[in-house]
């Protein structure tokens, strides 16, 4: 295997990103890694603890070749990462989409269409103040884009209550699916339907809050969703 | 705290189980901990490679009280859990369900409304017969229900090149966050739209494979969904 180095459009791949099967399907696109981020606000965060794996949901922001994860100071994985001058935690970070069903003729050749992405590395709190205040706006504007400066800033109680860990963009992948179903040339005329079902993320009407004053207008990030 | 436990209607706490923070959103109550499950269909699980995490987005299925996950035989996590004679894999298998995006006033207090299942444990490969073509029908019908007896099933050499792990659902929670957003009282009269926007999984139409005949009807377990 030629292993490329990393470049200003590509990550360089490494033993841990290149996977063991469906190899095609890999991809180390700089522009594509950030497209697969972008869509998406949640993430599934792996750490070992106790020697055993951990796998939560959390959400996630970008900023450039970083990503940022938040919670309380006292939630598990952003207290074992311990300060600024720890070594920090190893993690794995995984944001998959999916976009379709694929229904072949065989039970063995379904399958999924999806774009995912798989980050390794090793988190570390961000203390520096600058730093924090515009991770934790990214991740407000991950959810929904323009609403941290249509909201109330956290004050000096709230930060003081928040980690925040960064994990560079270094040690990365994508993994892509699209298309229809690869049936076997025998089994093309089986009785069986075969394609693709289509899947998405879709949003609803906005629900205002309870206490929400009835006049107040629905903001224009949130219609165009 | 009480440790109950487990019974017909629920899992017993473990200290794996018991979140560090947010214990009025954790849930060991079965039929819960089954609805989410089986309202999905993609997982990610986490394993230990060289002592650090792996996260890989893959299909599930149920079976009762047994998740199953498969891949190639080459794949990674599959040759790590070793025949049936061997430890097995410890893993943490997690799906999550987005329900909504929670904005409140404050940056603060912003959320999601999701529902997740943790499932902690010791992945084993399935090696009797016919628990392997049970588990694989039922991962083809979770994805798609009532697809398996309406596709071809897996032949010797599709069996010879599949491996299924089992996962038994024993420690088990689920997480659910679901409502409105919990604004500060100070924060009621800020100018700022508060609410939820609902988000979906929704499923567009079937698009055939290229090479279906045009008269080939649309099974109607795909048209209901």
């Amino acid at each position: 295997m030629t292993v490329a180095s990393a470049t200003p459009d590509a990550y360089q791949p490494t033993d841990r990103t290149v996977p063991t099967r469906s190899r095609e399907r890999a991809s180390y696109d700089r522009e594509l890694v950030h497209s697969i981020l972008d869509e998406g606000y949640v993430c599934h965060l792996g750490f070992v603890r106790d020697g055993a794996p951990v796998v939560l949901p959390t959400l996630y922001g970008r900023v450039g070749e970083r990503l940022y994860v938040h919670g309380s100071t006292g939630s598990r994985p952003l207290r074992m990462a311990g300060g600024a001058e720890d070594p920090g935690l190893p993690v794995c970070l995984t944001v998959t989409h999916v976009d379709g069903l694929v229904l072949a003729r065989s039970a063995f050749h379904h399958s999924i269409n999806y774009r995912s992405v798989v980050v390794h590395g090793t988190a570390r709190q961000v203390t520096d103040p600058t730093e924090r205040a515009a991770a934790l706006d990214a991740l407000v504007d991950h959810v929904v884009p323009g609403r941290a400066a249509d909201s109330r800033p956290a004050n000096a109680k709230e930060l003081a209550a928040t980690a925040v860990l960064v994990l560079d963009l270094a040690e990365v992948s994508a993994k892509v699916r699209t298309g229809g179903p690869n049936d076997e040339p025998e089994d093309l005329a089986l009785p069986y339907w075969s394609g693709v079902l289509p899947v998405a993320r879709t949003y609803g009407a906005p629900v205002p809050a309870d206490d929400l004053p009835a006049d107040t207008p629905v903001p224009a990030y949130l219609t165009r969703r």
